[in-house]
Order: structure tokens, then sequence, then C-alpha cells
């Protein structure tokens, strides 16, 4: 096993103790709800996200826990958006990381309000006195994150993406659609890390740089495996979009082009980190992990 | 015309004006999202909680600016709220306002995305630094919001809501439903004020008492409304909640007892004011205006 593959592991493993502390206990009439926030935001993913966070704020020798609970919001809210994404109403899909969605295995009112709950409790966490501190480090995750989740983030993103369906849309469009829907939660991702590690500007800039290129280059990659992947790998289905009718680079530049910008994105976001030592080489080789992954 | 009234119109045309300018423009591909964000949350609504906040941090001398922008947080709050309540998975409402629910007038995708980013501008509303200049107000009043609006709060008040339709259940759990459902953001629009203005733990924990009471006697003559009320003067259909099989005050008490329960209730909310000078006379106005309205 790489390093690489080694820290993701432990990242998944301390996800999963983290976010079991963070997220709310079953209790009282209301338990249903919470029961299925748990059941959305629990029990496997990648964690990718959460690892940029730790990854990132471990530059800057953030204190682990405010890591751990800085990327418990990423996560929630992260397994907000699948968790609407996936409604009849949006993809329609029934299978998630190998498991009934949200909406199949509860009902799709008790699915929107989980998703909603998450987001909040993202902000909660983000803002609690126990992440930080310093208050403004608080406020400036919170308003970094509020930025890259709304109209302007990843629910602008997910707009244009439904929007799309069976449309022919460029290349730019397609663009600031996957900049939006997958790339401004990356971008946070990394830059929380710099947020909480009170990077000088120079340095959270190369953290953001590094967001945005490995941003599109995951997606871009995550558009080749809807084509080209194992649904079994995966947990879930296949040529999905492409069913939809949906935009994607692939449909847009064809499979070999459209692996070549991925690649070549990797190297780009990997170049970002020129200024930092060793302890970047975690999210150097995710980079490349990130284009050749099969799930 | 009653000096609460006059206030009250004020602020609904000054709310107008301040939403206008805190809501995004539509421009780019996800304009539509943008469009179905304003329609969701301008052209009417009685703006009930940004009067909370603005009279609350009026008690100390809160630059007007500040307060619109806590105000319009709060709003958009509230709008993403109704949103998401009248979805076809929660309440099924066609009317809002005396307007199409969002939902009706665009599809359940945007309606449930236009909501999500709602959510997010409100804690960017609260996060932004022109809001005020200390951090620590800043990072006080997203947490509070996010611990308000979370499965604690107003989502979870919705979840014991949908969970309740059809089932008998005792006046704690609908107390608790309702403290959840609309007391948690209503007691946050007094408590805003209070936080904007650094009151002390003393006059803060007050306008906490009067928002709790308050909110109560709201819900319980909400109830009586649906009940008893126009349909015409409230702009949305009546006895829904019954025919829905919803818990609701009016059925457990009767609503003669529910209805001198609001009235105790808004006597109880004014008396929380008495440490506050005649500034505080809308506050106190509008507890008696919330137990004997109309719409």
């Amino acid at each position: 096993m790489s390093a690489l593959d080694a820290a993701l592991r432990e990242t998944q493993a301390l996800m999963e103790e983290a976010l079991d502390i963070y997220l709310p206990r079953p209790a009282g009439p209301e338990a249903r709800l919470v029961d299925a926030m748990r059941y959305a935001t629990l029990g496997g993913g990648k964690r990718l996200r959460a690892f940029m966070t730790i990854e990132a704020g471990g530059l800057f020798g953030v204190e682990r826990n405010a890591l751990l609970r800085a990327a418990s919001a990423v996560e929630c809210l992260h397994a907000y958006s699948l968790v609407h994404d996936d409604l009849p109403c949006m993809d329609d899909d029934d299978l998630r990381r190998g498991k009934p969605t949200l909406h199949r295995e509860y009902d799709e009112a008790t699915a929107v309000l989980a998703g909603d709950a998450l987001q909040a409790l993202a902000f909660q966490l983000l803002s609690a006195v126990e992440i930080h501190s310093d208050p403004f480090v608080r406020a400036d995750l919170v308003h970094r994150l509020a930025v890259s989740a709304g109209h302007a983030g990843m629910v602008g993103g997910q707009m244009i993406d439904i929007d799309s369906e069976g449309r022919e849309i460029g290349i730019e469009v397609i663009t600031r659609l996957q900049r939006l829907k997958t790339g401004a939660l990356i971008v946070f991702a990394c830059e929380a890390g710099a947020i909480l590690g009170r990077a000088g500007q120079h340095q959270r800039q190369s953290l953001i740089g590094y967001g945005q290129d490995l941003g599109l280059a995951f997606q871009i990659a995550d558009d080749l495996l809807d084509v080209e992947g194992d649904p079994e790998t995966m947990g879930k289905a296949g040529a999905k979009d492409a069913a939809l009718g949906k935009a994607s680079f692939v449909a847009v530049l064809g499979p070999e082009r459209a692996r070549a910008q991925a690649e070549m994105l990797a190297a780009q976001a990997v170049a970002h980190l020129d200024g930092f030592d060793s302890r970047a080489d975690n999210l150097r080789a995710l980079a490349g992990l990130v284009v050749n992954r099969a799930a």
C-alpha cells in the first residue's frame, strides 16, 4: 500500500469517529431526522474532501481536533448535497455508496429535511468556539463556506446541471457548471486548512489554486468513470449522466482529450504546491490518484 | 393607524429594499436559481421576524444597516423554510402569500435548490465583515442561527410535524414541535438584535424569553387562524392542518382554551420587557397584534 493509501485509510477511520461525535444522537420526537442525518453521513465515503482539509491544515501545524471538526463540516455539507441531488425531482438515484439513497431508505420529506439540517450543522460546527479561539477565523470559515455552498457555488452549479439536461451546452458553460458544482466545495476544503492555520495570503492562494485545478480534474475523471467505470466498484449506477442527457466534459471533448485535460490539470494542481516542503506530498500524490481512480 | 401599524409598514418597505440589495442579481447560466430565490423572498410577507430583529436592535442603538442585513438573513432563512415546507413531499401547498408556491411557479428541483441557496445566503449575510466590525459578534450570530435552524431547531420541528400527521400526540410533543418549528427562529430574530448590540447577559435573556413566549403565542394564533381564518385574507388555504390530520394546540385544547393560552403567553412575553423603557413599546404592542391578527 502506498503512503497515500495508508493516509487515506487513516483519514477514513478518523472521520468515521469524528462524525460520530459531531453528529447529534437520536433523541426526542425528532429522532427520525437525526437517524437520517447519520445514515447520510456515516458508514463510508472516500472522505477526499476531509482529507484535503486535514492535509492542508497539517502544512501549518493546525491542531488535530480543529481539523477534524472543520473536515466534519465539509463532509456534512457534501453529504447534504448528495442527499438532495439524489431526490426524485433531481437525479432520481436509488443507490449511493452501495446503499439505498436516503429517500429510498426513509422517504422524500425526511431526505429534504435531513439535507437541510446537515447544511445547518456544517455552519454550527464551523462557528463553534471549540474550532478556534480566534473569532475572526470562525467567521472567515463560515463566510467562505457560505459563498462556496450557495448560489454562486455548489447550488448554482447544480442548477446549471439540471437546467442543461437534454440541451447542448458549450465548454465554457460546462466549465462554470463544474467549477461551481464540485469545484467550489473542494476549494473550500483546501482553503479551510489555510484559514485555520492563519496562513499568509500567498500560501492561502496556493491552496485555492490547487483546489481549483484538482476540482476540475476530479470532475473530468468522474465523467470518464460515468462512461467507462464499473457500477459494482463505484457503488452507484453508471452511464447515468449520458442517459439523462447531461452535459459533461467527456461528451464535448471525447474521452481521449478529456483524459489529457484531466492529467494536465492534475499536474497544474501539483505545481501550486511548489512553495511547500515534503509535508505536502500527500496532497501531491492525491492529484495523481484523483485522475486515475476506479471509483 | 396605530404606531405599531405604521412601524410595521415602514419595516415592510425597508425590508423590500434591503432584500432587493442583499439578494443576488440573476446572471449567468444559473440565473433561474437566483430568479427563484428572489421570487420566494421579495414581494410581500409580513416581515414580523425582521421587525423583531430591527426593534430589538433598536433597544441598543444598533446601526440601521447592520440591522437590515441581519433581518434580511432571518427573512431568507424563513423564506427557505416556507419553500421546502410547501413541497409536494411535505405540505404540498399551491398558494403562498397569495401567489403560486415556488414549485408550482418553477418546478420541484428549482424549489429544493432555491431553498438550499437561501439558507446558505443567510449565513453569508451574517458572517460578512459588513455586518459588524467585531468578528466575535459575527461568529455568535452564525452559531445561534445554525442551532436555531437545524436539527435541534426549525428543521427538527418540521420533522416532528410531518411525523405526527394522522397520529395522536400529547401537549408536550406539540409544545416541543412548535417551540422548534416556529419558536426557534423567532427567538433568534429577537436575540440577533441583542447580539448586534452587545447586550449584557440579562438583557439578552430578556429578549430570548420574549421571543419564546411570543413564538408560542404566535403559533397558537396561527392554529386558530387555520381553523377560523378567511383564506382570502390569509393568501393561503385554510383548515389545511386539520385536513392533513396535523397535531395542533387547537385540536388538543379546543379553541377557547387555546385562545386563553395565547393571551397568557403574550402577556408573559410583554413582562420580559419590563427592564426596557418606552423604546420597547413596539415590541410590547406586537405581542397584542400577534394574538389578534386576522392573517
